[in-house]
Order: structure tokens, then sequence, then C-alpha cells
């Protein structure tokens, strides 16, 4: 009917988590009040895509290459933590779980995907751990905080293998129960690697 | 982290329908690839903000007022279809199951909210109504396109009341089974109304 709004539609259906309603109720939100929502938020997207980069180091994202967590003097240097996505980065810094550096490997091995080692930012890891080596600042544990899925633990086994020739330790993300979590609400294979796992109580 | 960023998933996470999750993983998405859905999403949203009008006429929204369906001169002048918002309109035309003109009332009667008759478009409905008549061009029919909610339900009575002055059959949506739906998910209002409203096999 209105061609720049149908237009308008589409792109943000575009959107992960947005299909053509929810797009559509969005675009008849923000039409009532242009000058409060639309021009705002089409400034931001330009000003985004005028100052974004990709950090040359962790693969972060940020308005400057290295990142600020790369630049961060107050930050550790020897621990390294390897991430599947930026969104995994950032859930971890709000989380403020994690304080050493980070690696994006910019995705997971898929078979399915066709996506393979070198499609992923794994050489650039395996460089700074020899650059780090060879600066004698060796990273002493490389945290792969990789999601419980088929293919997150598929990249964990081959990155595990690939880092066997460095000196330092390699770990992996505790699995268990989440905070909150019922036990009654909880998957089958939850349940048992929490029970494989347990520990002594009142110990870490 | 990143006040840019963090801006645009702020601005994201206020449309209906998005919440700061979702509005994150759709920034980070597009920072992917600016070129390919940033900059034309930003386009889009001022090229929207710079052309949109409201229609003078019926309240609907066009790039000129009076908008399209007011100008067209193929639609039927005699029959007028009352919606709450712009968006009901849209879902009517897809569907094309009107053919006639439209009235955007901008809501519907609310004392929770605080919405009376002089917030809606009222009385351009009936200014619409009483010019039709002066120019010997009467409204046949007036179908009062409301939801079948309470604060619907109570505009629907109000502008029933309005409307008795005009010499126009004033007509509503029927209730009862939604195309598709299944009587044992179907609440009981639904089916109680489908019940009473029965009608002879066969007849329309």
């Amino acid at each position: 009917m209105i061609t720049d709004v149908e237009r308008l539609i589409q792109l943000l259906a575009k959107l992960p988590g947005l299909g053509p309603r929810s797009a559509r109720r969005a675009v008849l939100d923000m039409i009532k009040r242009p000058e409060a929502n639309m021009r705002p938020l089409a400034r931001a997207l330009l000003e985004v895509a005028d100052s974004i980069k990709t950090c040359a180091v962790c693969h972060n994202i940020d308005t400057h290459s290295p990142c600020g967590i790369c630049q961060d003097p107050r930050r550790p240097q020897d621990a390294l933590c390897v991430v599947a996505d930026v969104a995994d980065l950032w859930a971890l810094e709000r989380a403020r779980a994690f304080r050493g550096q980070y690696h994006v490997l910019g995705g997971t091995l898929s078979a399915m995907e066709g996506r393979g080692p070198e499609q992923l930012n794994i050489d650039s890891l395996l460089r700074r751990l020899h650059e780090a080596v060879e600066r004698a600042r060796p990273v002493r544990e490389v945290i792969l905080a990789l999601g419980a899925t088929v293919e997150g633990q598929t990249t964990l086994h081959y990155l595990q293998d690939r880092l066997v020739s460095f000196d330092c330790e390699v770990s992996v993300l505790a699995q268990g129960l989440p905070v909150g979590g019922e036990l009654d609400y909880l998957d089958d294979g939850t349940l048992t690697l929490a029970l494989q796992a347990r520990r002594r109580y009142g110990q870490n």
C-alpha cells in the first residue's frame, strides 16, 4: 500500500527476533512519534555504522582497534577467554565474570552450515599465544567458554587438540544446575551431569 | 561498554515486541554487515519520517493527505468502516475484506488509561457523516470493526449511541469460531457466543 513503509517493515522484519507482524507493529508505533523515536533510531544506526570497528587483536567490536578491553592496562594478560561470538563476550562482561583477555572465534564449527576451522578466528588465536610466548609473557590459562551445544562442544574438542602444544592450562565452563534451577524443570542431560559432577558439601 | 552501541540497543529495545535481549541480538546481527542492513534501515527510517502524513479525512497514514484509500475513485463512498487503529485498517486491507471507506479512531475508550471520546477521532467521524448527508450522498452503512475486548465493546456501545441520529445502518463484526479454530482450544466465551449465534446449515 505505502511503499516506503512496506520497505521499512521488510528491513526490520529481517532482524533476528522480529517477524513481519512485530516489524509492522514496531513501525506503526514509531510512525506515531517520528521525532521522538524514528529519527533518533536512524541517527543511532548511522553513528554505529560509521564508528564500529572489529578489534584486530581479539575480534571484539568497538569504536577503535585494539578494543577497550585489549587496551585496558588493568586487565591481566595471562588469562585468555575464548568465546564464539561478541554477544558471549558482552554477556561475560555484563556478569563481571572475567577480568582477563578475550578472543572471539566468530562462530562455532558446523558441518551442517559448512563452517570449518578456516572460517573461524583460530589462526589468530594460535598466533596470539605464540607471540605471548615469544614476548616471554606466556598465557597461563585458556578458558574455552563455549556453549553446551553439539557445535560448541565440537569446537571445544577441536581447540583442545590445537592447544596441546602450548604450555598452558586449558579449562572449560562447568556444567550443572543453573542458578534458580528447579530439579523437576531440568532436562535429563543436565540432571545427570550435575549428579556426576557433584562435590562434597562445603567444598568449592 | 560501547556508548554508541548501547544507545542504539536502548532505542531498539523501546519498540513493541523487542526487549533489551532481542535488541542486543538485532544490533549484533546488524553490526556484522553494516552496509547490507544498518545503513539501508537508517535510510528507510528517515525516508518514512520525512514522507509520512496522517490523512485529514480518515486519519489513516500515507505519504499524502487525503490518503490513497480516500482518493481512490473506485471505492464505494456509501460504506464506512470504523477501526480503532491504523494497524486494524491495514489488516482489513491485507485480507481484502472491505472495499469502502475507513475511519481510524486512534484508539478505544479506556477509563483505565483515561481516554475519553474527545481523545478519539469521533467528532471528525460525525462531521464526515453530516457532510455526506449535506452532499446528498449519505453513508448507507457504518461498520464498527472494533475488537472483542472490553474497551472495544465499550467504544462500540458509545458509538452506537452517537450514530442513532443518522439514517444509516450500524453493523458490528460477527463473533464466533476463528478459521481453523478447534473447539477444545477455544475459550468458554467464544464457544458460548458461537453456539448462541448458530445458524441453519447451508444458510449464509
